[in-house]
C-alpha cells in the first residue's frame, strides 16, 4: 500500500493504469492501457453495491452494506494486484463525506482492496466528472459545456471549457438519498412529486443565476441516472437517447401511474435501476427546470475516467495541483522567494533522509506543496498563523487533491512551527503517520534555518536519519555567527520530540 | 452606554471626545476638543496600574490589581460622564488579550467606567499608534516612517507613509512582562542580559528582513519607555534627547552597574519607571539590533491620540473600516451585485423595526457590512460556508475594527443561513445579545429573498417588530409566483427560534 496512490512518474507505453470508483450506487473499476498519451481501456467491473442505502440519519453504515462493499473491494482488489500501486487510485465520494467515522469503513476497505482509499470533495469530484467527459467527448475550446452527474448520493454541475471546469457544483441530492427522502416508504404521488421538487429545485437555484448567466452551448448528462433516463425517452420514441425539455413531463407521468415504487413500469428501465429512478428523474426534473436546460445529450463517461487522465497529468508538468497551489500562494499573497528558499533547504534534507526514512517520491512532493503554504495563514494574522494557515488548507476545495491529501498538507502547515498539538495528525490514517511525522520535522527544520527571511545562502546540511532519530551536522563556524538560530536550535529537539523524532545536533 | 462606541455622525465644532486606554503599564485618558477638523487636547489622565503586574501564567488576574484597575477607571468615568457616549471610545489591549477569561474582567470594568470597552488585536494597536504619531509628527507624503512603540505588554512596529501603516507588526514583548520573564527574581547580570537579548532579537528577526527591504527615512519612537530612554540619554549628555545606537550601549551598562533592579541609578529616570527600565531598555537594544537602527527620535503621541483621530474619520467618508471591508471583498472574490443586493434588503428592513428593536446608527453600519461579507467562506468551499466565512471574519486583523466588533460581524456571518448553533454568540458580551441577534434575523431575511442570485427587483416588505418578534407582510400575487421561496420561509419561524424572534408572515 503506498501512502499517496498517484503516479509521480511518468509513464510507459503499454503501462496500465486502473481507477476505482466507491460511488453511493454502483462500485466502478476502470483498468487502462497508456499509448502515446492517451489511454485505452482494458478492463471495467461495475457492482451495484449501493452504499447510500446503508447510511443512516447518525453517520453509520449499516453490517449489511458494509459487508458488500468488501466482498465487491476484495473482488477488485484481484484485479488490480500486478499495477504498480502508483499506477492505481481509489476514490471515495459521497457517502464516506457523510460517514461520521469514515477510518472505521476506509480501514478494512483499504484491506480488501490492498490499497489506500482516498475520499474526494464534492467540487474536487466534479472536477474529475468534467475531466472524463471532456477526454470521452472532446469539443472546440471556445465552446462552454454544462456537464450533469447525477450520482447516488450527490449530483455534480459543472461548466467548463476544453478541458478545464470553470464553474464546479456539488449537491447532496443523488438518486439513492432522494429516493430514499421523498419515497422511502414506496408510496409514490402527485402531489409528493410536486413537494419534493420544490425542494430539490431550490438547491439548484443556489447557483442556476450564475450558471444561467455564464451560458453554455452544450449540456452533457453523465452517470447511470441520466444514461437510464436517455434510454427510457428512447424507448419511449420520445427522443433518439438524448433528454429534452418536452419529453420529461412524459416520462414522469408514466412513472407516476404507479402508485408506489415496486409498480413502476418505465419502457427500457432495467430492474437494477427501479428502485432508484423515482429519485433521479426529480433531480433531472429539478435541474432542467432550474438551469431551463432544453436538450441534455448523454455521455458515458464519469469520474472513473477523469481520474485516469488526471494520473496522465500527474507528476508532469500539467499537475493540475502544481497550479491549484500557485493559486493559492497568489490569492493569500505568500512571499515566494522565502517559500523557495525553505523549499530547496527541505528538500536537500528530504534527499538525504528518504531512503531510511521510507520516504517516495508522492512524500517529495508533499513536502514541497508544505513549503509552498506554510505561510499562507500570515494573510489572516501574524499570531497562530500555522493555525490559520491549517484551516484553510484543510477546508479549501483545492483542484487534484483529496481530502486526506489536505489534511496531510494542513498537518504539515499546523506543525511547522511552534509546539506539536497532539491532536494535529489525528485526521489522518494510521499508515500515513509516519511521513507526516517526518516530513513535518524536515520542514520544521528548513524553517528555523530560514527565519531571518534573509536571502543569505545557508551553508551544506548534514543529515542522517534513524529509526525514530536525526543527526544534524552544521558548519561550527557559520552556526557560532548565528546566536539566534543557535538559540532557536537548542528548543527544536523539544519540540521535535512530540514528532517521535530524537533530534541531536553536532557541528564540525 | 451605547453598543459600538464609534462615532457615525458628523462632529461639529466644540464638540468634545475622549479616549481611554487601558495599557498593560498605564492607564490613560484624553480629551479633545473638535476644532475645524482638528483636535485640540483639552484634559489628559494617566495613572500606573500595571495591568500585566497581574497576569498570571494561566490568564488569570490578581485582585489587588483588578481592584486598582477598577478604581482608576471609575476615576475616569467621572471626567467623560458628560461626554455623548458616542465621542468615547475605551480600548484594552496585549494584557486583556491574554485573559482567560476577558469579560470577567471587561464587564466590572465597564460598569465601573460606565462605557463599553473595545479589545483591539497588536495589529489595530500598532495601527492606531502610528495614526497618533502620524497626526503629532505630520511629515511630507513621499517619506518612509518606522514607528516603534513599545507598551508594558506589547511593542508595536509599523512602517507608514503620511497617515497610513504600510507594514504592522505587534510583539509580545513589553517592558513590564520582559522585566518580569528575564530579572522576575530582581537580579541582574551581564550574562542574563546576553541571554535575554539574544531571545528578544529573535521576536525582532521574524519580520526585520521585510522591514529593511522596505527601508524607512525616519525612525520615531512612541511610548513611556522610549521616553524614558531618551530622557536618559539627555541626562547622560550622550544626546539631546533621541535615541541613537552609540549611546544604548553606555545606558546598558550603567544600569548594569546595579546588581538588582532596587539598585538602578540612571540620571533622568522617574521612580515611576525604574521597576520596568530593564525589560523596556532590552527591547530597544533588541530593535536597534535587528533593524540596525542609528536613530531613534522620540515622539510624545501614542494609541491614545490615534483613537481621537480614527473617530474623526469614523462615519465620514474616511472611513478606514469601508476600506478594510473592501480589501476583503476584493480578496475573497465575494460577488457584489449579490451583496449589495442583500444590503438594499436588510436596510429596508433594519430602517422600519430599528426604533421598536432599539437598534441605532453603529448597529446599522454593522449590518452593512455583514451583507458586504456574508459571502466570504464561498472561496473556501461552498458547503459550510458561513462557517468559513465566520472563521476569517473572526481571526483576521481586519483594520479599524476592535476584537468585539470583529466577533459580532463573525455571528452574523456565521448565522446568516441555516441553523443557528447555540454557541454562536458565545463570544459577545451580554450587552450587545439583543441587537446582534436582532441584525442576524434581518439579515437572514434579507439573504432568503435574494437567493436566487437574480437582479430581479423585490416587492416592498413591510416589517412590524415588536418585543421578540417579527411580523413580515408580503405581496401575495408575488409570493405565490415563488414556491422556492415559500418554501424556504416555511422553515425560517423554526431558525429564527434560535435567535429569539417569533416570525410571523402574512401576505396581503
Amino acid at each position: 500500500m503506498t501512502d499517496f496512490p498517484t503516479a509521480a512518474m511518468p509513464l510507459q507505453d503499454g503501462d496500465l493504469l486502473a481507477a476505482v470508483d466507491l460511488g453511493s450506487n454502483s462500485f466502478h473499476m476502470v483498468v487502462a492501457q497508456s499509448l502515446l498519451g492517451q489511454l485505452r481501456v482494458v478492463d471495467r467491473l461495475r457492482e451495484t453495491v449501493r452504499l447510500a442505502e446503508g447510511l443512516d440519519a447518525r453517520g453509520g453504515l449499516s453490517a449489511e452494506v458494509r459487508q458488500r462493499a468488501f466482498e465487491c473491494l476484495a473482488r477488485f482488489g484481484q484485479r488490480i494486484r500486478d499495477i504498480p500501486p502508483q499506477r492505481v487510485r481509489a476514490l471515495a465520494t459521497n457517502t464516506v463525506r457523510r460517514l461520521a467515522a469514515p477510518q472505521a469503513f476506509l480501514m478494512p476497505a483499504e484491506s480488501a482492496l490492498g490499497h489506500g482509499i482516498e475520499v474526494v470533495s464534492g467540487r474536487e469530484e466534479a472536477r474529475l466528472v468534467y475531466l472524463g467527459v471532456a477526454h470521452a467527448q472532446p469539443s472546440k475550446p471556445d465552446r462552454l459545456r454544462l456537464v450533469i452527474d447525477i450520482g447516488g448520493g450527490s449530483t455534480e454541475c459543472i461548466i467548463g471549457s476544453g478541458f478545464d471546469a470553470i464553474e464546479r457544483e456539488s449537491l447532496q441530492l443523488g438518486c439513492v438519498a432522494t429516493t430514499r427522502r421523498f419515497f422511502g416508504d414506496g408510496k409514490l404521488s402527485r402531489r409528493r412529486w410536486d413537494e419534493a421538487l420544490t425542494e430539490v429545485t431550490a438547491e439548484f437555484q443556489q447557483f442556476a443565476a450564475a450558471y444561467r448567466a455564464l451560458g453554455w452551448d452544450d449540456a452533457l448528462g453523465s452517470s447511470g441516472t441520466n444514461k437510464a433516463i436517455g434510454e427510457i425517452c428512447a424507448a419511449m420514441k420520445l427522443t433518439k437517447g438524448a433528454v429534452i425539455a418536452d419529453a420529461l413531463p412524459h416520462v414522469r407521468d408514466r412513472l407516476l401511474q404507479a402508485r408506489t415504487i415496486e409498480q413502476i413500469d418505465l419502457p427500457g428501465l432495467s430492474a437494477d435501476r427501479k428502485p432508484i429512478i423515482a429519485g433521479g428523474l426529480l433531480i433531472l426534473e429539478a435541474a432542467f427546470d432550474a438551469l431551463g436546460l432544453q436538450r441534455l445529450m448523454i455521455s458515458k463517461a464519469a469520474m472513473r475516467e477523469g481520474v485516469l487522465y488526471d494520473m496522465l497529468g500527474r507528476g508532469g508538468a500539467d499537475d493540475p495541483r502544481d497550479a491549484a497551489v500557485a493559486a493559492l500562494m497568489q490569492r493569500y499573497g505568500i512571499d515566494k522567494a522565502q517559500a523557495e528558499r525553505v523549499e530547496v533547504t527541505a528538500l536537500h534534507l528530504f534527499d538525504q533522509v528518504a531512503e531510511p526514512w521510507q520516504l517516495d517520491a508522492d512524500d517529495r512532493l508533499m513536502l514541497v506543496r508544505a513549503a509552498r503554504l506554510h505561510e499562507l495563514g500570515l494573510t489572516i494574522a501574524h499570531s497562530q498563523y500555522q493555525v490559520h494557515g491549517a484551516y484553510v488548507v484543510e477546508h479549501t476545495d483545492i483542484e487534484g487533491f483529496s481530502r486526506q491529501q489536505q489534511q496531510f498538507l494542513a498537518a504539515l502547515v499546523r506543525t511547522h512551527r511552534r509546539k506539536v498539538p497532539k491532536t494535529a495528525f489525528d485526521a489522518l490514517p494510521d499508515r500515513l503517520l509516519p511521513s507526516a511525522r517526518h516530513l513535518s520535522a524536515l520542514l520544521r527544520l528548513a524553517v528555523l534555518m530560514h527565519r531571518a527571511h534573509e536571502g543569505d545562502p545557508i551553508p551544506r546540511l548534514d543529515a542522517r536519519a534513524g529509526d525514530g532519530s536525526l543527526a544534524l551536522l552544521l558548519d561550527r563556524q557559520w552556526l557560532e555567527a548565528r546566536p539566534l538560530l543557535r538559540a532557536d536550535l537548542e528548543g527544536e529537539p523539544q519540540g521535535m520530540a512530540a514528532l517521535g523524532v530524537r533530534l541531536q545536533i553536532g557541528t564540525a
